[in-house]
């Protein structure tokens, strides 16, 4: 298809196309002619892409452009493409230190081997973990402690339907593109019927419906 | 306790503080002398809170001192300003349109109905639902959509955890304080675990770790 179809087909602008195209996000169409490109699906599937990363990451263009070309480094193996492409969209928090985060770390750490997890301890993801508890002591809502186990186990769960969904691919391309969007897109949809669920699980245990927007 | 103190207590800096107490984001002290002022036990825990939710809610100032002087409206019933502390630390989307939004926003009132649950269908988190699953179908990912109730699931389980650490509060003021930011935390904690039970998950059913980073 011609670049105004694949524009009309994806909603993406033609002069968004371009600016993609020069970017590197979107790889070049097959020469037709000294003006004229062809593009096929791949270019339709990649601009969705590209668009989804974009609206859900909170990464920049550039950035997007970073991460898909590292993700095409066909040396790593599958395993080490699809953790790399689950470490770009784990939000970063740089280690802190003292007392208060000693505690928070050892709090992460027991917290995941009462589930039985391995995870490196100064990894991003349990870093992010240690701020949240340390926070969460900060301000005083001790009570949360108790209820971590409620969070790790609704985790489990929605990360047993997320490698199960990536089971289901068979494509390697597709499943480290599912890493990415369904990680991204699974914290925005979890995010939102948490939202939904508070409303009516309040209803239910508080008697009164928490008013919606 | 001087400011002096208040900077160590709460490791946020004096020229910080004194930003702070231009912007409303943090109560003036009670007045001893004409260039001196003396800080309590609340301006500790609401810097410690304007903290939290700058570093989680991705929020800015501003808004944070929007949203914190909203809260405080007493003529606001509880559930009225829960919802509204809810609704702040809700992300915003706006309706989309078209068969695929149509298709999309039926599936999302499905899902909520078949848990049970009850949503004004134009709210912020059922637009966010709705968004997310017709990015899932843009990007071709239907099989995902056999495994959105785990994924209602583990929201409703963190839901419950949510509600049960709320009714555990007995201020209002702190009741308000955990839906900002127990939401905003939660949201983080939940994702990050979610990062470290997928790494340990894809041990389990794929035989392989995902490379921790």
């Amino acid at each position: 298809m011609r670049m105004a179809e694949l524009s009309r087909v994806t909603g993406v602008s033609v002069p968004m196309i371009k600016y993609y195209l020069r970017e590197g996000l979107l790889p070049s169409g097959e020469r037709t002619g000294p003006n004229q490109a062809q593009y096929g699906r791949e270019h339709v599937r990649r601009l969705n892409l590209v668009r989804a990363m974009a609206e859900y990451s909170g990464l920049s263009l550039a950035e997007i452009a970073e991460l898909l070309e590292g993700l095409e480094r066909p040396e790593l193996s599958l395993y080490d493409r699809l953790g790399l492409a689950q470490c770009t969209v784990t939000s970063r928090r740089e280690p802190g230190e003292g007392e208060g985060w000693e505690r928070a770390a050892r709090e992460a750490r027991e917290l995941i081997a009462r589930h039985g997890w391995r995870h490196s301890p100064d990894s991003q993801a349990m870093r992010a973990v240690t701020g949240v508890l340390l926070t969460l002591r900060t301000l005083g809502y001790d009570g949360v402690f108790a209820r971590l186990d409620e969070y790790a186990e609704a985790a489990a769960r929605t990360a047993r339907a997320d490698v199960a969904a990536l089971a289901d691919e068979s494509d390697l391309e597709r499943m480290i593109e599912l890493v990415v969007v369904g990680t991204l897109l699974g914290d925005t949809l979890i995010a939102a019927l948490r939202r939904i669920a508070q409303g009516n699980i309040s209803a239910e245990m508080l008697g009164e419906k928490l008013e919606e927007c």
